[in-house]
């Protein structure tokens, strides 16, 4: 094939891992939480790529077993020290407050300020990221370092914050295809200065849904920037019509890292998207594969037994396996711009299996037909060679059943799902196939 | 949970390893059989640690293809040299006459004397132990060195036994639960002096039905102690109707040997009681799974294809893969009061895990519930670790699709069955499950 | 069992070996191809060893989506050096003409002569084997060396060939059985000068038959001596009702070199003739199993999915595998008497395990029945050792509920199918089990 195809495998573009390290640097130091003018300000970047439609949601609406939490901002934060010295300034590094901090203001002694610091007594140099979304109080992250150079005396604390009824913000972007089924990109847009766990996400998921405005697809694309839990159970309650449609999905996060890929089966563990990943992620990439378990992202709500939706997850390094997760060593330096560019071609092709996926009835099933005089041994000059191709044509003509779909008919051939929807294609073409 | 309960994971009573050890000891020397006095003494005997019901079932009675056989019993047997020298006295060891042997008084040259001594030329120094039920005849067992130091000469031989019209006995002890299905535990009583097997699989099932006794459990429990074959023949044909209300079963024997666990399945290989033993016996006591064969066993009447019950066996050594087998080194010395308790425990777990399993619904299915409002993040306080229990409390609420029972959320989620019981039992409290 | 029997067992007759490996000698310089009167000789040459019937049919019949092509002749073929040396004679070696080469005489240069050459550049002293049966040309094969050392100059190119209105001839001989249901045995007869790929599988197939002949059997077996697709596609198109049939197939090819067995499952995998393979050819002769691929042998158009048929192919050196593959070096030094007679026994172990098997119900089904008292512990005195027979008998009781076979009894117990298949007989004769 000539042109760039989703069906039988593209490629990111060669300027996306560029675009997609650019925007990880600028939306860095933006104040990300569930809620709050850090999201909007992330999404509004993400429009340098894709349009999206901004969508909030008031506080105290109900969503399932939950409700939309209140709004909330942040002003400023810091301690100052007996000494005078101004301490986790939220001005240096946004992971030093405690996510949904309430505000205060006051003295307190070193025994108190302890009482709400958090740090990583195993990794002395990190500050840790913390949030306390359903339970008020304040509190700070700082180095073990830092907490244990503290002296006895008077602290002075400011935590500017506000709560307020305001709003939950996800952005929205839909790419109808031929077939209203829905595949679903998700992921969380949360978290504050983490590189790799989720601006990598966030620039993977962009730069996808670039590639795939610009190509034919099958089905309808829906890519979901959301903040984690709470978001996805928002996008849930209040789209239950879009969840009858859901043919598949994926949650993109720390796709940055040095790491090889992750990809983590959905609740069912054997549906479309875990049987492409299969093929693409495992087989073809070497990556690993994770059987379901009920904790990590937002495969959790979209996996829920109601749901029970195909949506499977992937990563590189799994949250909780490497020492920067969700600390101040996630950064600019851990993420990478060739990981970036590969993890996006990898969920281009991903979606492609999926998209390029299709079964097939053999119209001349009664012995092999003569391909020669079809013209189908003449090979395609294209990215697949020759061999490949004509073992394809071989391979969908003999599994080509009613039963065996064009990714079992790969996992059988060990070929690459875009030689198999090449040769279904010119089968198609020459009238030995029909679609079931 | 402070109190022990089987349905989340009990131990046996720590003075139970010794009553075990003296149990066997005292129980030694009597002359056990299929039928007879050594089997009535050595109920009484367990009859010290639980009340048992013993059942006379007489000669002659029709059982399924077979016919309770003529009581046997033995007054003396031994042999007088041409020396002078009494040889191969039962006085000494019961394993010195062939079981079933038939009354004979007489002399004999060594020749014909030959005929009837069986000894095993690999192991010259032990007694094999060896029966004729069913082909009359009389015979002693004997070292090969012995039998290798006998000179020509006029042999006198006493073979003072008496085969009569009298019962098969065997003793039984139900402990009846919420639920009418059974679990059976079964151990062979037909064995002289041999201490491992199956004096062991006796001391344990009396152990384990008194720990039974004491807490609450959902099934009847059945514990028979009965001869080999003919007697779970002899109790299956006279119990068609309890056979129907058998919900699964364990053979117990050989458990007192310095040997890890062998597990061997029913012969449909998945029922219940197989899949509690890959939790219990395979993955948390590093045990040895066998898939079923017709030999071994009273599971070969108990698993015999009309009534193919969901019967396992559990067993330390397995027959006839160690030399003491069937020998006079099956002594007291083999067996090893810590290993008797921790076979207890054992069975106490695998029993637990077949008592507590149960399959549920998710009531909030749509999403995660808030577990934090429910106070479900508490943890317990209890032998079961905080971490533990949130992870069940997850995947309890994952795999609660009406079709994943507790034994399968324990093996998916690699946690102790007794974590996942007890988080069922607290989502089940806070109202978010329902029992399918 | 003291006559040799299919169903239990048999080996092929100690002189087959010599008979086999004389036949390939002799047919060796025939000059065989998909029609033609090498053909016609080769089956000649096999009826010393089986009565064949041999059917013509005519150029030009259509057969599925193929013709019947033209009868080919081959009178001389050979070019004159400019030195003035016969090079390249079918003389020496039929495999120097390119099969179903268009006639052609003239002059042409080196350039022109060497557009028309096939050599080997990795293998420089062998000589391919090539055709070109629908792409009508001519051309010769030769060594690489003898290619490399042509001088510049005329040449003069004789093929002296005919394609004419003919026919195309297989050989064909049934085997009737109580069953009407057929196993069929093929294998390919349109390879010139190359002793392992097919004289050898001819020459196994024909001594199978004769073994066959000599002994009763079950099923009807059906033995093709045909041209390779072509010949598969003729013989599949006439006789569609002989297809509906077909109980199982095996296609028999590369059975004389050195190498161990590798046998191809059938397109569904699991047929019975998988499942014999697994016992006999995998795990009794240590031989490999390969997936169905849908490429190789006759088993494309047997298993093409509008037959679907269950037809597995055995070989030893797989095609494409080994140097010698379709080369001058596949000559007679290339196959071996010993491996062809073993070859011949497994193959009759093959079909025996599908003869012998069957499925039965156990009639005593409630506990073991007394087999002492039936003298079912007796043995046989036979092939079988006495210990195989007892644990045989007490699998087949104890799997025979209407849902094992006895393929299944022989892998589960791990016996050899010829004990399984020997205590099911006796048992029979018992009056312990009926067929289902």
């Amino acid at each position: 094939m000539e042109n760039p195809s989703l069906r039988t495998g593209m490629e990111a573009d060669p300027a996306a891992g560029e675009r997609m390290h650019r925007f990880i640097a600028d939306a860095f130091g933006f104040c990300r939480s569930i809620t709050g003018d850090g999201v909007r300000d992330t999404l509004r970047l993400v429009e340098q790529t894709i349009p999206l439609t901004q969508v909030e949601v008031p506080t105290g609406t109900e969503v399932l077993d939950w409700t939309v939490p209140q709004e909330w901002a942040l002003r400023d934060a810091f301690v100052i020290a007996p000494d005078g010295r101004r301490l986790f300034d939220v001005a240096e590094s946004n992971l030093h407050l405690v996510g949904y901090s309430t505000p205060f203001r006051g003295v307190v002694d070193l025994e108190e300020l302890k009482a709400h610091l958090h740090s990583l007594p195993d990794h002395p140099d990190l500050v840790p990221y913390r949030t306390s979304y359903y339970s008020p109080t304040w509190g700070f992250c700082a180095t073990q370092r830092d907490v244990d150079a503290l002296e006895p005396g008077e602290y002075e604390v400011v935590v500017d914050t506000e709560l307020f009824d305001g709003s939950l913000t996800y952005g929205e972007l839909v790419l109808p295809g031929d077939d209203e089924r829905e595949v679903l990109v998700t992921t969380h847009t949360c978290h504050p200065s983490l590189a790799n766990d989720n601006l990598s996400g966030i620039a993977v998921a962009a730069e996808v849904a670039r590639a795939l405005a610009a190509v034919p697809h099958r089905f309808t694309y829906r890519f979901l920037f959301i903040p984690g839990t709470i978001g996805a159970i928002t996008w849930l309650a209040t789209h239950r019509e879009v969840v009858d449609r859901v043919h598949c999905g994926l949650v993109l996060t720390g796709l940055g890292d040095a790491g090889g890929f992750t990809y983590k089966r959905s609740r069912r563990g054997d549906t479309v998207i875990d049987r492409a990943a299969e093929l693409v992620v495992e087989r073809d990439a070497g990556g690993r594969m994770l059987d379901w378990y009920p904790y990590g992202y937002d495969e959790r709500q979209f996996c829920s037994p109601g749901f029970d939706l195909a949506v499977g997850r992937l990563t590189r390094a799994v949250h909780g396996e490497f020492p920067e997760y969700h600390t101040s060593a996630d950064d600019l330096s851990f993420v990478d711009q060739a990981q970036l560019t590969h993890s996006a071609t990898t969920v281009l092709r991903l979606l492609g299996a999926v998209d390029g996926d299709d079964t097939f009835r053999n119209l001349t099933p009664y012995g092999e037909p003569r391909l020669g005089a079809r013209g189908l041994y003449r090979g395609t000059g294209g990215a697949i060679d020759r061999r490949s191709y004509e073992m394809a044509v071989l391979w969908v003509l003999s599994l080509s059943d009613g039963h065996h779909d064009l990714m079992a008919i790969a996992e059988a051939s060990e070929l690459e799902m875009g030689a198999v929807v090449e040769a279904a294609d010119q089968l198609m073409g020459a009238g030995l196939l029909a679609r079931v």
